[in-house]
């Protein structure tokens, strides 16, 4: 594939040219929803969508039958200021971990028929430590945006994307502070599990990333060079492909989040493809989705990253999509209307 | 299959002396939960879903291979009163609907791996109007008893409950009200979609029907007998089955739990087995769950009954149980443990 985009510019230009949801399908889905063998509005969230997907899809029987999910990995120079509780070795561990079939977002997405690949973005070459200096040159989010970009297959009919990184709930924090304000304090969450004194040193680091890149904080791409990673910038380019292909995606938990965010801000309408498929038990997740006026389909206390709470969000996804797709019409049925 | 009841007090007695969790499988889950590579909990309620299985399937790797949707269908003489949005006639089109695989639950059944099958309890019989006598005799309420008893299948892993029968959130309102007392109007709905004289009318009704039973109201199976109706006797008799050998029950919405509360009243603990699919949009259900002591998986603001938001749940349920039973361990991936 020949990229269509080599800067942070042609990338914005790309996703400012992104098509709108087709009106056509989802008037359709809309009156065939009212049809069906059911009193209106009983299947509640499932019915609004069923017809949200039928307008990105483009057709009135919205399908789930070839989700994909896609994880990338990356590492981070700001691991050096604590702000973890594993090491930055189990990032290339757990890429191990999911070639081998063992993580949960394997299972997953085996229990919900999805495709799964995952993408280590030079591992061994960390993001520079966003406390001194930029996270990555022009060239290094523009190849990771890329990555993302390219990653999508052609026949995907609903996008996750997940990540692995140690240390990166604290470049999404930085994102989300970046992109939204406010203390870092209310932004940073436990990540993986660290102690109140990891939390301040999270917090801590996040403000001197902002105060640190003040001047790059009016333009979102640029915050995501600055204070992102590279599966950040990852996630957001196969989302941003999504959305100029129409494919609508699921959101998994606050890192995903954060990339999405990115996109959002710089294109207001960008996240227009985008469900939330869950809260997470992180920190800012809750503070994030509310920015974005997303509320999740599923709130269970997740906080794994890895793509695994828009996975099992795929189960309420197939569930809605296989009633309307499938269910009888009342005409069809020979059932009273009521 | 020989009946191992014919009265209410022998179904009473199965039902004490059915065996509690196996307190060893499930401190085995606990124990794989911890080494999965994952860091501690962030699989939020997805690990406390698993371990709970763990303990009822009397395994440490519980499985979700083989659900079973039972749908029960029944008529009330209730509707009589004008208690519904929709003729009593839709019952019977819409057991035909579940069998043409037509309704919302054959497509939800299919999504998740369901066996599903409706049973259909004398339709053309409906109980009698309870505001005007005892809605079953004691032969009729052991015989649906009986009816969702024989229902489960021996291969069953994991069961769910579902019900038609037009009109019938009424007498689930007044299972709810007789079991757990309050104003009528409290435990009311607009079930398919009653207008605001059609709800007062639904607890008018209530309010009656606990008067003239009021004899009745200490003994939860009588009240059942009085109150209820086939399709909910039915289902308390499935979900009394699945307590005595131990299989777990995803609860669905408020006729459903309703049915359930019958069997907790009586005996104390019966309803160990049983979590909750969701909360629906339905009046009275997020009260009942909280005076069972239930918090649901979904809040998806469905309200069709059927058995179709504990078959969504099922989604929940076989992500919980794939994560669990089959990640790898730190050990196996060669993950460090932080």
């Amino acid at each position: 594939m020949t990229m269509p985009f080599a800067t942070l510019t042609e990338f914005r230009a790309l996703l400012a040219a992104a098509p709108a949801a087709d009106a056509t399908a989802r008037a359709g889905a809309m009156a065939r929803n009212g049809q069906l063998t059911k009193p209106p509005g009983a299947l509640g969230r499932l019915e609004d969508l069923a017809i949200w997907f039928a307008g990105w899809q483009g057709t009135d029987r919205p399908r789930c039958d070839h989700p994909q999910v896609l994880i990338f990995a990356g590492n981070h120079g700001v691991v050096a200021q604590g702000v973890s509780a594993f090491p930055a070795e189990v990032t290339v561990q757990m890429v191990a971990n999911f070639q081998a079939g063992g993580a949960a977002i394997n299972q997953l997405s085996r229990a919900f028929g999805a495709t799964m690949a995952v993408h280590a973005l030079e591992l061994e070459r960390p993001t520079v430590d966003f406390t001194t200096g930029e996270a990555m040159t022009e060239a290094e989010v523009v190849a990771a945006l890329a990555c993302g970009w390219q990653a999508v297959d052609a026949s995907t009919d609903v996008l996750v994307t997940g990540e692995m990184g140690i240390g990166n709930t604290t470049p999404a924090a930085a994102l989300a502070a970046a992109l939204y304000g406010g203390d870092p304090a209310g932004w940073v969450g436990r990540g993986t599990g660290v102690d109140d004194a990891g939390l301040a040193r999270k917090a801590d680091a996040v403000a001197r990333g902002l105060a640190r890149h003040a001047g790059a904080l009016g333009d979102p791409l640029q915050v995501l060079r600055c204070l992102g990673g590279r599966e950040l910038a990852a996630m957001a380019g196969a989302m941003a492909r999504a959305r100029v292909e129409r494919v609508p995606v699921v959101l998994d938990g606050f890192i995903c989040t954060a990339a999405a965010a990115v996109l959002e801000r710089t294109v207001p309408g960008a996240l227009d493809h985008a469900v939330a498929g869950h809260v997470s038990a992180e920190g800012g997740h809750a503070r994030l989705l509310a920015a974005l006026g997303k509320e999740p389909l599923l709130n269970l206390g997740l906080r794994l990253g890895e793509g695994s709470g828009a996975a099992l969000a795929l189960g309420v996804v197939k569930g809605a999509l296989a009633c309307h797709s499938g269910m009888a019409t009342f005409a069809e049925a020979g059932v009273s209307a009521g």
